[in-house]
């Protein structure tokens, strides 16, 4: 099983930028406790950063073929982006969006996603550490719905 | 460390109700899950169902003495309750917002939330077992806060 | 067959509360008058009245156990409660919203109703007179759904 | 005591048209249905249907001369048209609006009615059975209003 | 020269309908006013009116044949009717629109003109007496741009 | 019998100002046509004009001791001034709103009035020969209205 | 002469609740402050706080039969509750709102009432004094109105 | 296989009509050209104009009788005619909207169509030489639904 | 302690302008009853009247050097008037927000203040004896902030 | 002649992508098809894909050097491009665009086009064939317009 | 050649007012500033500032006949006159619109400029040093449309 | 110091763009500009262009590490893009923003700026010369912040 996490602009700068809103930790750490989670899961996790939304198109388009599910940091595109939620529907795979900050206490137009009517689920607000719960629930997901297995 | 589990209106028919929406399990299965999340955790869990919005900013406001952090799903009170949101800016405790469905994908009236703006996080779509990811967020958050912890 | 009449916020006031918009009849007026539909139909009818829009949720949720139907004034509900609605989806019954004045014609914010979307159909402006035509709509719909009658 | 009885664009396709929407029974069902309820009300009914507003805008103007109220289901003209509310308005007459679908059910711009506000009432999901209801509501309306009868 | 006044729906019912906001003048007392003013000027008037839109639209498409200008009171079809706007524009002529009442001192949506922005001028709330100052303003205006005249 | 005849900012520039959509009459030529008309019809006129809303009021609020009517271009407060609105309802005088361009074909902000609610009745579009229908068609009305004088 | 004061949702919390935008003082010095106020002007006072809606609504109308006029802080419920306007208008009291803190100051949808437009007058933003000036403005207009005072 | 090609309100002027928005040709250019392509095709086609809403409405539900497909160009009815939407869905037919100009150039009202959400598709910009694209869409979808028949 | 009132557009006509909504008082009438206020408490009161944005803003503005507060009754600019906020954000003293009617029950475009936002607190329809209650309320607030008084 | 067939983003995918949306043709499948349009026409096609805006942006910019016209399936872009649009008209080519499938029939924010105001014109709801109708509609613009041909 | 620089209402009150937003310049420091740079560029300056509406109107108007430009800061009447909208129009100079806060960050209805669209061209955030870039931006423009000076 | 000055989507074909909108000069005569002024102030420039949204949003993280300040010319992604915003306040570097033309003159979808409330300041319509104001403000600026020097 593999999870491919993507994040998208200005995540690369995590760490330096706004540390009040986004924390300390930057884009290595993020990687590293993915794929501590990864291991204590048994799955393979590929992470990828990308300002360029193109590019972000193009890695989900790819995923179909190997593949099980995303787990997307979309920053500044979920709020702008019809091409990733064309992305992500087209995939037909599950994916997680995940916010480092709580979006919803943020400026208006960071209420609205488009990526989110289109994903599994979502969750914000639980600073790089969501990263952890985005994994956790994206391939527990996959194992239920491989395995009929219930709560 | 103590956390109280909140569910609002409706909730008390999971299982029955809308299961394509909502999933067959009930909310006896939600406790029995979150409290096995619980002893994992060595937390104490209290959870307590409303669908009266009164009682539900009588408990929020309790919980100040003696509860650390609270997991609600606010359900429709989600979108038109700002007693509630009232009542969690009031008790100063992290709170942490959850949806089994995927209410972006619903109807648009369900895509505000007033509640969320005041709360540490939020997270929907991932079914019955978001209150696994929402109990253990919360009580990471708690631990980390508490001894000034980084990832 | 049985058939639940629920009342909500205000109209214990009935007959005493803005005449001009509402008439001289009281809520026993109503109640005397559904009866009498009733005996005329060989339905058995149970009138309650609420103020609480959660005691309107669980008695709404109650009634998948001995209902058939319902009729409902969700009066100042009509406007502002996700949780009725929820509560009426969550049912599966046929469920008939009744406004008494027509509401079509007064303040604006009247004119949106969150539980019509998921109701069997609605009347408004013809005066407690309306829970007659309320009732036999509903019986009428529950025979030919049970029968496979049609005109 | 005589009644008009109007319907709007497209209802001549009635039976024919979306049946999953609009049901199997025809316009001449209709007809047949509103006859039986006049005979047992001992009352008048003048059945019509047109597609131009401005003839169903004419016939409103003319009922103000030998019809004591109409019952009329503007289907699309509810929406759109300021020339029948004010052809409803310019009769004096009491007018019952009716939908045979659930009309709040569908696209957001079904949900606004022109007409209903200068009407006495409204009703609409209950099929074509909606058109004995409004005629019953309509004729007692009549009958209380000429004799001061109350419930 | 010659000038077409024609009269939307319901004003054939002048007089009779809703008189505290249209006055007791009927379409007849429009008519001789009109020819009155039209004598005084010494131009030739001709009236019509029809509670159909498509007729109105095909009145106004002729006009361009033996009109040199055109006094129009679209009433209802002011707020809802492109079709007599872009017949409007088509005819090239010069047209003023006209209301009896002042249409900015009721509902909201008698507050948009649809004709307005394609005519060359617009008055409201003089009354029946309206017709005179528009026929006046007309002919004033088709006697300068001919003549090139000033004030 | 008085009129008091008021135009409101930047009017004094008549004349000079965009004359392709003013024309190139100045206030003197309003003020000339409009003592002739009120010659005509054996009326005194005073014409003043302010660029402030203040003087406006003031003017407005005067009126009541020695007019008997007002005919106002407010210019542009008619889009932005509660406070003319005010002192017009205050006057409890007949008010004539009239505008030289056609204000519906023009920016958006343009086609609301606070004004005209609280008006007789408005013209625009007629140029600076607007002013003599404006007056005739006030002095019109206050003949009527004094004398029960119909068509 | 008897005055109820109500106080809405988490106003039990008061003086624990966001000190910095709603003060130190208690719901008990609330009580006191009011019943100083109630002595000074001879009348009787009857404080009550709940955090249901329902409640709420049933105690204005149980006010009827034993006030004389109501000073309520309806605090959340004011931008959410149709169903405590509809009590408001229902009773036919006089009422005053009153908010703690300046409501016009803070998030958007605290500048929407339902109830202001059913009430005497209201305040906000003079903390728990405002409650002095709402039983003092309020038993003098019930006292001039009862008596033809002027000022 | 017979094609009904409709043209709405005011295209009876096509041609003389603000030929800078929509050119020279004539309707008779328009039908020439449909029947060129329709004989080139090897289909039936029939041309009709009208400017009644009404009679656009009845031509489309006969149409269902003897015809496999539409081409309609609603001009003005396209942005206010729901009883056109409603005969459209009602047909099952598909049906292909044309607009001569590029109707999202123009002003913002011609933005939204009632119409296109119920045909097969639309097509707006190329002049009268957009019918012929409009047939030759039209009956190739025809042709390949009705074969299977792929690119 | 020197406390400033001032008084916007048209509340020169008290007394004479729509009684039926701002009563009998005169300005005068305001000014005599907020002396015998002052005396009371011990402060001076100076009382102005403008109809004029910009004097308002001067006299705000001038108000820095030698007033302790200001109620201000802004009338009309209430609603228009960001000048007159930016003077009271500027002042930096505190200012009360007065309103002699309930404008929440009156026009919709009544309901936003520019103002009460940058207020101490404001109130509204307490009719002419608001201003007591706005003096009152001012030199209390004066006198607890500069003692640091509490309840 | 040379025409520039540009493909947006996720246009690579098509064939895998949502088939009951989009069908199951390829890209290669479209450029097949292209191509035959083409050889038919007489005319040089060049077909490319890009999931960048920024890509889409240069493609478009450099067409001026040697493209006579360009047809464009912006994808998602057409709903949030303000860069394409200005690169459209930038180019000062003849632009159709096109969708494939019926973008009216979908999610509200897909009828919005920020591209089709500079374009030429534009068609949808043909599926991939209408490749065929935008290839064949521009290039007969193309020629008419350097020969002066009508219809 | 000569510029007349105009400030709007409360900026007589700079280095007083909010200096946290305004700072501690003063209205005569920035005179100072402006004919530094006036000298520097051979130009003549006249500074004013008014609070009043109507005077910022009259002194464009009048600059018609003696000044080549204009510098503004309309301060609060940027987002509320039409009034100055349209002398700026009328005077038909080149008129820099400025501000000394970065208005876009600020209150959403700062985001809203009447004036800027007939502006040659604004600037905003640079604190009082904004006055000399208008100025230079200005001068820099009349001298290279006078000479048709190119970069 | 180091000032970086980005020009956005289209901006590379600036000279043959649009030039009544854009003007004649190319992004060469911007930048031979541009240099011009920096060695009149004795600043470093570095100037670049991308269509790209994502390259922008990478120099612009970039620039932490060796620039003072940015001046950006967002051009298109002015509009729609969060990411540049996230970008501009990530750096912690002052920014302006640029527009050649007037921006608010045109399309209304122009006059929203993401980019502007997270820059220093703004200016719009000084044509390519917009440039030089730009970078003297923004060093006249960060000379200004390093030296605590006033005007």
């Amino acid at each position: 099983m593999k999870v491919l996490v993507l994040n998208g602009p200005n995540l690369h700068l995590l760490g330096q930028r706004e540390p009040s809103i986004y924390g300390y930790e930057t884009l290595a750490d993020i990687e590293t406790l993915v794929e501590r989670v990864a291991d204590d899961l048994g799955v393979t996790i590929e992470c990828r950063q990308s300002n360029h939304e193109g590019e972000l198109v193009e890695w989900i388009g790819d995923a179909r073929a190997d593949c099980d599910g995303i787990v997307i940091n979309p920053a500044a595109y979920t709020h702008t982006s019809v091409a990733i939620r064309d992305a992500v529907a087209a995939s037909g795979l599950p994916v997680v969006e995940l916010h480092i900050s709580n979006v919803s206490a943020r400026e208006s137009f960071r209420r609205t996603s488009f990526i989110a009517p289109v994903c599994l689920g979502m969750l914000s607000g639980f600073g790089v550490r969501g990263y952890e719960w985005a994994v956790r629930a994206l391939v527990e997901h996959l194992r239920r719905t491989s395995k009929g297995k219930t709560v």
